[in-house]
């Protein structure tokens, strides 16, 4: 963790970034972000904005009107209600019901975007796990599991299963994903992953240390990719006995790193 | 000019202070709070915040909202505007009739202050030039001849003569000192002090080298202190000619970091 160097001081002509969310301090898009500007000379920098459900309106519709202010990063508990304070969103908003990202376009209109998803396939393929005409199923339909089911198809999948005990919710994403990847999109009725190349938990089972296994590892073929969404601890229990029985295993924190490279080309960072 | 140290990056804790201005790269807010921030290891930090007029209200009362901002600095040209978006205006604010400067208070409320005077005030103190009990004269009723004015006569002036080429404005101001401060402010009908210990140059002449004098040294007596708020050039014409007469004279700058001792009192920071 490091600071804005020496070199790049805040000025009148520094461009803001803000990230918002309630609560606010736990935010890492800062930590993150920051050293990217600096490395790459940007005179840019996120600062935290902690807006309150009930604020959230007023607070973006004041930050959208300053001129140098270029985009928001969006955490919980706005991602939903965001949406509506965009122009425009983009396809996997629509897809997902969430936006992680705004940005302001060369007309002054805003565009939501979701990056989730797109973070997490960038990192699985950074790591030398390209999805593209492999075989992934998927446990959990919330927030992060239906960005990651919307990138996994959009990266080329060739058959993607998806599990949540919320079948209502299950339902209706996959009913959402059909709709734009026709034939390629199946909902489990239990969490046993079989016949696929790459095994997804995307729920947040595994952050604490009793937690149960998101699915069973006796199912899966050997050789699969058993990759967690979860970032603290780094080793989750999963994909300790996942390695304890040789699965290729795909960290968390990946996702977080992918959705960096995301960011710098949504943002035209360079 | 220094940045954040490494040892004090922006995190998801980091608190906010935001400089509005219309333009804003000129603004020297963070380059001058930044480092006093760092030095006192309090993790807040300015941002500059470019807001147009038409903008100023949807702004201010965005980031009013916004929970861990704790203030604003104003400056032009919302310092007139910026005051009926406060919930409060301290005294200094009704006389002079503009704020620099925004502080949330306890209750959630806003109060808005003007420090352009007590700066300077506090500035001429740390030279040695209390005007407690001394003759002041000052040429500009603008914005921040309002402020001085205002300031010197709180600070114990003597007696206070004003002089502005813009009879109108001149009046008024003279009148509402007059309100609040009964018997010590006269109107000056032309630029010429006499009798008087301290000398302040409160309009923009000698910000270009072929600027006139804003008033001629000849009436001055020997010993008199010459004060400017010009700030570039730091040596004004103005002020090389009255240090070669041997007045004391007193540069812009002072004013500026007499704001900061200011403003640390205002937002209580230590």
């Amino acid at each position: 963790m490091t600071g804005r160097p020496a070199g790049t001081p805040i000025t009148g002509t520094t461009r803001l970034y803000a990230v918002l969310g309630d609560p606010i301090a736990q935010v890492q898009a800062p930590t993150l972000m920051n050293p990217v500007f600096a490395r790459l000379q940007i005179d840019a920098v996120v600062v935290p904005v902690h807006a309150r459900p009930q604020n959230l309106e007023h607070v973006v519709r004041g930050l959208q009107r300053v001129e140098n202010l270029d985009g928001m990063f969006i955490t919980v508990p706005h991602k939903v209600a965001v949406r509506r304070l965009a122009d425009r969103c983009g396809p996997t908003v629509d897809i997902v019901g969430s936006a992680n990202v705004l940005r302001r376009e060369a007309d002054g209109s805003w565009l939501a975007e979701n990056f989730d998803g797109s973070g997490f396939v960038s990192g699985l393929v950074g790591a030398g796990h390209d999805p593209r005409g492999r075989r992934a199923a998927l446990v959990g339909a919330g927030g992060a599991g239906s960005a990651i089911a919307a990138a996994l198809l959009a990266a080329g999948v060739d058959r993607l299963a998806v599990y949540d005990c919320d079948t209502a919710k299950l339902g209706a994403l996959v009913a959402r994903l059909e709709a734009r990847w026709p034939g390629r999109v199946c909902a489990l009725d239990e969490p046993r992953l079989r016949d696929v190349d790459i095994a997804v938990n995307a729920t947040p089972l595994g952050m604490h240390g009793g937690d149960p296994f998101p699915f069973p590892l006796d199912s899966l073929p050997p050789g699969s990719v058993v990759a967690d969404i979860v970032m603290k601890p780094r080793e989750t229990r999963l994909l300790r006995a996942a390695a304890a029985l040789g699965h290729p295993v795909h960290h968390g924190i990946h996702m977080l790193e992918g959705q960096l490279n995301s960011y710098r080309v949504f943002f035209d960072l360079h």
